[in-house]
């Protein structure tokens, strides 16, 4: 295993790599070898393009957080996690589509009390959101654990984070302010990458939720907004037309809360299905 | 832009990418989509293992610094790199093989003084390395530039590295202690990558010059060891038979560096041999 070049080095590694115990672990790493190489042989990458790739990484690497994923926000911006939601996403028809990777948060997010007001920070409009987790027959699936995000503007890692209660009926309320646009940050690897290939930075606003319960698949999934400029412009490729939604505005008065608003507000009713395990 | 799917992802992402404006980057990340949703598809990756590869990169990120870099090792590691060195290692026969990147230090190495002995601190035998930078048809090329490492055991980043004198005749001498095989370790990312793959852990003994001077092409190159029994088992792929020495063994008495040593020690007489630019 000598004198090793561009014709025989491709072999050579899967040779090497044929004592792997794991059979997947083994069919995962030919595969990601194969189209390695091929990418490096295609476009005949050069010792300076290289040298940039693995600076870039180490970019990535060093302003990688668990709130801030680079290599995450980086294989969404690929496409690469779309094709892998995409591909595993085999549910009866009629059940709330996946549309993001659920993450596990470093600290437990909080149980937000009935009827609390989430996202009472922002400037954007108040939102009544409820509805019901369901299966795919319509019945409710009580104690679902339900947990809602509400991405900031502007990216800034104060995301808000909660598990909503969901009553016997299986039954959620939420008072929120609405999400607004959120924006890829400029001095981040990922965002770095979007401005080397002339990509806008701006996503279409969104709740993500990602809801559990026993026996049913574990669901993640953003809620857009009908009429947002970004919709057809996610430079993360994510917004599915089941998802996007048309909140009712209202020009003040009795909330879904039961309490009296002098400000105008929005309401959504919003149901998750989910599939059986 | 809505609903992509595994079937529609590729091509949107690489509508999206049409506007990159450099006809180059264009192409690079064309075929890297192309090639990673290849991957991707080929074997049908789940979430669990894209999150696997993902928190891979991040601990890789971790841990990579300017002297243990993480994302070369990987690369290494695949036999990227010995890949991208081959197909651009286009040099006149009688040249010295390229075997490994540049990487340049974040401090300048010292210069060290001529017959100055470089790695004291060492357990290995005593080595005396003399020899010349040549062009091709055998002309010395005068004040090179010329740079060691010694890569140490266990891969603990106490690497030696320093600049070696050339005299104006292209001659260089290096008094060192020989090196020693060397360890990637298990407890960084690139080591249990290695061990996850079933791969050993160590390589050939091994200097590292870089040789740079005005009208050639710089080389980064490695000088291995005749009887190493790692030679053949190189976890980083980057042994070349030309790069294989024969060090002369003599039990003692008067050195190259006219010295006289009770012990043991080694020569060598080694080139490098430099294209034009």
């Amino acid at each position: 295993m000598r004198n090793l070049d561009e014709m025989t080095i491709t072999q050579a590694v899967l040779a090497k790599n044929s004592g792997i115990g794991d059979a997947r672990l083994c069919e995962i790493m030919t595969s990601l070898v194969q189209n390695l190489h091929a990418f490096a042989r295609e476009i005949k990458l050069t010792e300076t393009e290289w040298q940039r790739g693995i600076d870039f990484l180490a970019q990535a690497g060093a302003a990688n957080t668990a709130d801030r994923q680079q290599f995450a926000l980086i294989s969404h911006v690929l496409g690469l996690s779309t094709l892998v939601l995409a591909q595993n996403d085999r549910k009866p028809v009629g059940c709330t589509e996946t549309a993001a990777f659920h993450v596990t948060p470093e600290q437990a997010p909080v149980l937000l009390d009935a009827g609390a007001d989430f996202g009472a920070d922002s400037n954007t409009a108040k939102g009544y959101l409820q509805g019901a987790v369901l299966d795919v027959q319509g019945h409710a699936i009580p104690h679902a654990v339900l947990e809602v995000h509400r991405a900031c503007p502007h990216d800034n890692g104060a995301i808000d984070r909660a598990l909503l209660p969901v009553d016997e009926g299986g039954r959620y309320h939420l008072c929120t302010a609405l999400p607004d646009n959120q924006h890829i940050p400029h001095d981040s690897p990922a965002g770095q990458l979007l401005a080397a290939l002339n990509r806008p930075h701006w996503r279409p606003a969104h709740f993500k939720f990602t809801v559990g319960a026993t026996g049913y698949q574990r669901l993640t999934t953003h809620v857009f907004r009908a009429g947002d400029p970004y919709l057809d412009a996610d430079p993360l490729f994510g917004v599915r037309s089941s998802l996007i939604t048309e909140w009712q505005w209202h020009s003040g008065g009795m909330t879904p809360a039961g309490t009296v608003s002098n400000d105008p507000f929005y309401t959504l009713a919003f149901d998750f299905v989910l599939a059986k395990e």
